[in-house]
């Protein structure tokens, strides 16, 4: 089966290309630094980026020192904008979906991945894949949606005032135990994505074969709230999971 | 700085005797079956169980041929309780709070621990001495209320119905991101627990030196909605997060 393609959609695409994090790339990713933190150094490191979107990180990823960088992503209008936003000899697109990719075997060092794979019904049969794709000391780092953003079964969830307590927000969570399909109104009606539990990512991770080496439920401090008053509601419920394991 | 010793109040103590859990033991804990296979077989395994209370699991050990089980638990109370309740030679039970214990080194097998740690304020230094107590081979295996659960500020938080859609309740979740004490009326007023969100509790095990092997946000199935329509609601959030661990 396969991943539902939003981003080819106009309605979707001329949204998506308004957010900050697609106008201003990892700089506009609040969550980026965590994220970067855990790439670590990627200098002569064989990047695959799966999601690749934008190609912000296989551009980061390149002018870091990587041997080459390989993206993939379902949407031709992305890697058609990726590459009209920079070529690079080191970096090469190819059009393909996550759900069916084929992956070469032992060819990267690092494999990477931001906020794709919760669009993804087979996620047992691409995180395989990845392991199969990496070298033995290869390393696994990617992002999703948390679970408990993703949870809701209303088309827009959003944060409610407290019946006991006006001043305070709290995020309606329901049906964390429900895994699977839920259809969202987020820049257009009916974009589906899959929620899982945390624990059904890490246990897919294992199952794997990898060994995990970080977990960040990805939130912003109290200083990043002063400099951006309006993440203040984020404090309330993470939104992003980011993971980093490794083949060895 | 020592935990709350709740378990020795008599208001707390008597409500917490009356629990399905406290008088049906592990077969009044739904999340039993789940922890039971991740601690797996203790036959001729030297065993700790921290936070033993009425040392339910300590006799469960004993019984599925543990070579020795040491409780430990902040509670006069639930130790008396517990010695009351059968006395075996491979069982040993000591006062010690958890917060402030000294464990022997390289003297454990498996290091267990049910619904204990939400309570202390020094996990990294319990996870610390998990490590150094266990033999080479040895493994961690506990439970902890879920961060989910933990997070709400309300001293009683509660299910509440949704707004735009009477019929389905949700978690009013909120300040997951503010970690450290809770003060909850549960059983008596003013129990003190630990906020903590699962991303802590993976990198404080990570960082004492554990590899997860496996991690469990337990929730009721369908099929246990079925037989226990009471545990409905349970559907919606999560409450209890179980870890497993190696040393090597």
């Amino acid at each position: 089966m396969m991943a539902q393609n939003i981003y080819d959609d106009e309605e979707f695409f001329g949204g998506y290309s308004q957010l900050l994090r697609s106008k201003n790339g990892l700089d506009g990713s609040p969550e980026w630094p965590a994220l970067q933190e855990m790439v670590g150094n990627v200098s002569a490191l064989r990047v695959l980026d799966l999601g690749s979107g934008y190609g912000w990180f296989c551009r980061w990823a390149a002018a870091a020192g990587a041997q080459s960088v390989l993206g993939i992503d379902v949407s031709s209008k992305m890697i058609a904008q990726a590459e009209d936003w920079g070529r690079d000899p080191a970096i090469e697109y190819q059009l393909g979906d996550l759900d069916t990719v084929e992956l070469k075997e032992s060819a990267y060092d690092l494999v990477f991945s931001s906020l794709a794979f919760h669009y993804l019904t087979n996620l047992d049969g691409l995180f395989t894949k990845a392991y199969n794709s990496l070298s033995p000391t290869g390393r696994f780092v990617f992002s999703v949606e948390h679970p408990i953003y993703t949870a809701p079964v209303q088309a827009s969830p959003g944060f409610q005032t407290d019946v006991d307590a006006p001043e305070r927000k709290s995020w309606p969570l329901n049906s964390y135990a429900n895994e699977g399909l839920r259809i969202r109104n987020w820049l257009k009606d009916g974009v589906r994505k899959q929620h899982r539990k945390i624990d059904t990512y890490v246990s897919s991770l294992l199952g794997a074969g990898f060994t995990l080496t970080g977990l960040i439920e990805w939130m912003p401090t109290l200083k990043h709230v002063e400099d951006h008053p309006e993440w203040k509601d984020e404090l309330e419920r993470p939104m992003f999971l980011l993971f980093a394991a490794e083949k060895k």
